[in-house]
């Protein structure tokens, strides 16, 4: 269920409420990506302190590693990751689809190479689902092919109709196992499929949207998609992989007055602070994204005044907080000084701490844009946003 | 300000309260180590969280990066790490006689080469003493010469000379400081000291019993360390250093009897879990070591059954927790299986959550010791923490 006000200052903000097994999540909202179960360096502890409502994890990742078999034998994903709040999994099509090494496409699903060991291995739409069902998350995704943000009409029209039909099969084998009509036996590939949880929870299976750069392809998709079933949610993939921004934004743009109001919109892989706002403005949802830990990793914060490195030497003596506004541990405990020390010194702690307060960072944005919307005000908001970020530059 | 008891049920095992600035240390006490300002993986939170009171943190490493003074500028070392309990700081001697490279001793000091830059640095009870001042922790140590541990008489004499020599020089300094007399001027090398906190906090300084594995040695040293002037505290250094454990604990048995009942005796760099055991057996009262968190990073955890490799794929599967006994958060939250997944994916929350353990189940091996000499009953308990701990041998 899918509760929303509309913004009417600006583009089509929205703010809703969306309820899941495993709790409810307000958007816009920010989801950290636990790759592998668990998102780089952070707890749950540190994300629930940082108001983390959904958790993405990777199906390709725990498919390989180890293996969604050992995590149901260990309860699960929730409980293999010791998070008790909603989770989504990606269904691997991105990860098979732009992970280097060996891969061959066929309608039936894509044979690839194992990046741990080398293996071949295969997904298809069904066993996609199965694996999904397996590490039992509140919303699985269906089984896609991304081409890159350059693709021509034909590679992208080609590649849409490949998930389209992909997505019947997904839809068809989510409903089984969620009747329990193949509950305890053998599916596909040998591999034997249980009921995640008991009571079996209510898994929700959203569809993916493709069409790469190209508005006709996509309206066209979406159409479609909405032609087959009624869904829960919607997500928009194939964007922010390598297309110029403007580009992303007309396509959003295209799609915002086709979309159907009642259902959450999920623009998978965005994005930097910026992005989110944008995509916000245009009606997006729901963000996921590694950027907050991978360039927390490497240093980088994101503040109101924009990217800092904490590397730079002109932190060195520098007694105030990364982001004065902040109300993360990072930011309420520690000086700019001893965060660049950490780094320079290669501490273990530095990578936690910037992750940290990035992941705080776009949950806090989320929830300011929620606010405004709230107070039907996104327009002037966005724009006050802009011009501080923005103020020397994009990042 | 140190209140102790004694148990009689086996050797000089003793419990006590260390009264220092920033707070009240119960002994037996395991500290952790904070090299860099920071224990490795860990956050101050973590620390909090299992039960450290006093931590250690290297004066060699804060001296060559960032520098005293950064540490000064940022508040000194208390706001520094954010760390809010009692902290000591080591002298440098251990580091400057054991680390790789350059070295050169003569009676003023020793000139060394900094791992960080390969720069030529020099050290000496004085400048080691301001330094530590600089940096404002709780307790300061004496600098000293360490030797290996296979070190003859006449090796562990000449060191052990040098050492009472610098004892004094470092017990003036320190007297001058915390008198106030050289408050803000220029006091050696052109390094200006001043007061680490306003109101400037009472360090106290500690000195370090050397004398290699030679016992009338180590009885000469003592006696001399006494007969210099009152202490609060006193190190017994230059054990765990590469002698066989029976002769370390050799020398701490004729030690025993001559050490004052009134002061808390740190015995450096020890120890594992068998060590601190045995340490206490012997009238030990204070412990630091990297173990715990070294350990950790390995993935190579304590238990009371001895230690456990979590990478071995026994665990795969595993639901059980790392210690059932274990009230870290490590333990009370993930599964054997997890922890080991976690570091077969190499993934940076792994680390932490072995070194919290570890750490954790040092200080609670430090509390239970402390219970049972509350208790009287020290000696049957630790017969009954041997036979479980060392049940398939010695680690």
């Amino acid at each position: 269920m899918f509760d929303f006000t509309v913004d009417t200052t600006s583009g089509c903000a929205r703010s809703g409420t969306l309820e899941l097994p495993h709790g409810t999540v307000d958007t816009p909202c920010f989801m950290p990506v636990g790759t592998q179960g668990t998102v780089r360096a952070l707890s749950p502890n540190d994300l629930r302190a940082v108001g983390a409502t959904l958790v993405l994890a990777n199906t390709y990742h725990l498919h390989v590693r180890p293996g969604e078999e050992v995590v149901a034998k260990l309860g699960a994903l929730h409980r293999f990751m010791a998070w008790d709040r909603p989770l989504l999994t990606d269904s691997g099509g991105f990860q098979v689809f732009s992970l280097e090494g060996f891969r061959r496409v066929d309608d039936d699903g894509v044979e690839f190479q194992s990046h741990v060991d080398g293996g071949r291995r295969r997904l298809t739409p069904e066993r996609a689902t199965e694996i999904q069902w397996t590490l039992g998350a509140d919303i699985a995704m269906a089984f896609d092919h991304v081409v890159p943000g350059d693709a021509d009409e034909a590679t992208a029209r080609d590649a849409m109709e490949r998930t389209l039909r992909w997505l019947a099969r997904c839809a068809k084998r989510h409903g089984e196992l969620a009747d329990g009509r193949t509950g305890g036996r053998a599916v596909s590939d040998g591999a034997v499929v249980r009921p995640s949880a008991s009571p079996p929870i209510r898994q929700t299976l959203w569809p993916i949207l493709q069409g790469g750069t190209h508005r006709a392809l996509r309206e066209e998709g979406l159409r479609r998609i909405l032609d087959m079933t009624s869904w829960t949610g919607l997500a928009i993939g194939g964007l922010a992989v390598g297309e110029p921004k403007p580009v992303m934004y007309a396509v959003l743009d295209a799609l915002a007055p086709r979309l159907p109001p009642g259902l959450p919109r999920y623009l998978m892989g965005v994005g930097f602070p910026e992005d989110l706002v944008a995509a916000v403005e245009r009606g997006v949802d729901l963000f996921d994204c590694v950027a907050p830990t991978r360039n927390g990793r490497n240093g980088s914060a994101f503040t109101p005044d924009g990217p800092v490195n904490i590397r730079n030497a002109e932190h060195r003596e520098d007694p105030r907080p990364l982001d004065a506004s902040c109300d993360c541990e990072t930011c309420t405990t520690f000086s700019r000084g001893y965060l660049r020390h950490l780094f320079v010194a290669e501490e273990l702690l530095g990578l936690r701490l910037l992750s940290l307060h990035n992941v705080r960072y776009l949950i806090r944005l989320a929830e300011d844009m929620r606010a405004a919307i709230r107070r039907n005000a996104f327009g002037p908001w966005a724009e006050a946003w802009r011009r501080r970020y923005l103020r020397s530059g994009p990042a």
